[in-house]
């Protein structure tokens, strides 16, 4: 039997989602860059959301988990250039005038609109603007492909990103596509800085948790710019039904696995991207850690590795400093042999045994200075692995987060 | 009754104490910058010490978690540019030579010195200029005031640290003092990055430990430059009896009182002085937490703030950025409530329960400008204390790092 390729990328983003619309747009908040953004399902979906494990959060979220409790959405407003967050009471009552704002403009159950914001953390959101942005924005919707949303989600990114794809199970595919923004206070412990995922696949809430908390388990929670876990982090996924063929209920199922795979590939690429964009970064580092006892064991050692400043200075360096890595996996808190540990910078050897060998050191260095860097460890006490990512610390992210508020 | 000052600093390091001379040469391991001490004390000395707690450690300290056992020591031989780590079963057999021929120069037990390494990771130690070098050093000791070995155990450090002072009990005195190195890779779990310390107070071993130990943690324990635990972190304290006056056994005694304030006052000046030079530093930071539940919750949540990337990144630019400051609080991991909590900057107040008010910038700005800053978090909901030094990011320390080994 010829085995039909399952997943195909496809253009665009969240819009690539039928019954998706979405747009953004400049309402004040920000000079000259587009603010505020909305993405709407013709149709109410099941949703899911995941968010910041911070004690300190967005007055948003207090919203949110309500709507995420419920399992119903219909529409997403989103604002960049101010979090929401520290406001008190006011920051609660102005991110439920946004919900009722989208919603009365739409036409739709305010219940149903789930609010996020980005952006500096202290500042009461500017609502006369948001006021007037809002009916401006759903009049706009639909006009265009929709990947100004993307881009009004942006605070330091410099990219928009977003992914698509279309996967094929026998004869039935369904579709699924998102949008992300994050490049600085990077260190998603629940869910990272706002990522939004669509599918037209027919799936009821409650399983819609479990697919999206295995996925950002696996993607965004594996990322670190900064080991700064931001306050406004939330990761939504919506599933709006138009694909009526796509049924997902039973966990056995194959269409479960298929669609835990094709979210698993969104969030994948999605947290990628926010790698490839973190502040000042130059290079994307993949840490690669096998032969742990446990999976917590690998995620740990590597999410160590990936949290280190010294080991992101040399690389942005292009300094072969094994040494950092080494250190950091003895400070990781897990249980380990020094002398049984095996080290590599792509396909190269530089410690064996726990001990570091004789390695081309001009070949290390070649390594370090491509654009992307797999460091291997090899722990050799058990089956289970992990993969972190994260960049390069470069003085261009220091200079960004000297004067962010200035 | 007139109070007596209790606490007179005096000048020079460790040699300052009698009975202990110290010395510092170029072996050769470093180009032009001396990279071999030695302290020497002429008799026998209680002595304790902790280290690290990575669990990839530097061969020397294996050998000299043997001494702290045995609890005497007479000689502590180091040298920098080297920190003989990831060097395997060679490493041991280096570090016992080490201690080896400086016994047998100095006409001492060999398990009376103890090791100590600092400098670039992963590279076998160059016997030879060692071997030659510690003849030499015995020589030359006592010639000087021995604030060379204060010099010889720097690394990246562009300042010797060394500090001494007299404490004065009723009509009885005694003397303290010891040096220091450290500026990267400082975040000491259990020691940190190479500490000497000596007295002339008469105290059995098993005392001396819970002294030492009950004082780093509230000096080096608290220090952060990068988050990053060294493979060779060491404090060592010597107390060779010199002052027969100054005898400490009975723990509720006030000469055991008086020695665990005079000891904590030369720990925490020390530790200031590797944070003023921390790699890069342009700011020493001092993050003050009062109204906590236990005191491990002070401490949990003034190391966060002290390892945040973001905060600081903020106060090199004197970006008055208040939320950062409020995240880390946040992530911490310990139960707070946002609602409750305080914050100034100095005696600047900028958030009143978890909001932030309307404070003057320009004057946030001056405080961030200062050479010394106070961030003070009232957590009202308990009586306890702690306070974490760090110091800023600059792009400078990011430069020092990316080019370590090159």
């Amino acid at each position: 039997m010829k085995k039909t390729p399952k997943i195909e990328e496809i253009p665009g983003g969240i819009t690539a989602v039928p019954g998706i619309k979405a747009g953004g747009i400049n309402c004040g908040i920000k000079s000259g860059r587009l603010d505020l953004a909305l993405v709407y399902s013709v149709i109410p979906a099941s949703c899911a959301g995941v968010m910041t494990t911070n004690k300190i959060k967005s007055a948003s979220l207090s919203l949110d988990r309500k709507r995420f409790r419920k399992g119903v959405a219909q529409a997403i407003i989103i604002n960049s250039g101010n979090a929401n967050a520290l406001t008190g009471l006011q920051g609660l009552a102005d991110a439920t005038e946004m919900a009722t704002l989208t919603a009365v403009n739409l036409g739709i159950d305010p219940e149903s609109v789930i609010v996020a914001s980005t952006g500096t953390i202290g500042n009461p959101l500017p609502m006369e603007k948001i006021r007037r942005g809002i009916p401006k924005l759903v009049r706009l919707l639909g006009d265009k492909d929709g990947s100004e949303a993307a881009q009004a989600i942006m605070t330091t990114d410099t990219v928009k990103k977003e992914f698509a794809l279309r996967y094929h199970l026998r004869r039935k595919s369904f579709t699924i596509g998102g949008m992300a923004k994050g490049s600085g206070m990077i260190h998603p412990q629940m869910a990272t800085m706002l990522a939004f995922i669509a599918t037209d696949a027919t799936i009821p809430a409650r399983i819609l948790r479990k697919l999206l908390k295995r996925s950002v388990d696996c993607s965004f929670n594996m990322i670190s710019v900064d080991r700064d876990t931001s306050t406004n982090d939330l990761v939504v996924l919506l599933a709006n039904g138009m694909n009526k063929d796509f049924y997902v209920d039973d966990e056995k199922s194959m269409s479960y696995q298929g669609l835990q795979e094709a979210l698993d590939y969104t969030t994948s690429r999605l947290a990628e991207m926010i790698i490839r964009d973190g502040e000042g970064a130059t290079r994307l580092i993949r840490i690669r850690v096998k032969g742990a006892r446990t999976s917590q064991e690998a995620r740990g050692i590597a999410r160590t590795i990936s949290t280190s400043n010294l080991v992101k200075c040399a690389i942005y360096g292009g300094d072969p400093n094994i040494g950092r890595i080494m250190v950091a996996i003895g400070y990781s808190g897990h249980t380990i042999d020094p002398e049984k540990i095996d080290l590599c910078l792509n396909d190269l050897k530089v410690v064996q045994r726990g001990m570091k060998i004789n390695f081309d050191r001009n070949r290390a260095r070649r390594i370090l200075q491509g654009k992307e860097i797999i460091i291997g460890v090899d722990l050799k006490q058990g089956k289970e692995t992990a993969e972190a990512l994260t960049c390069d610390l470069s003085p261009r992210y220091v200079e960004i987060n000297a004067h962010y508020c200035t």
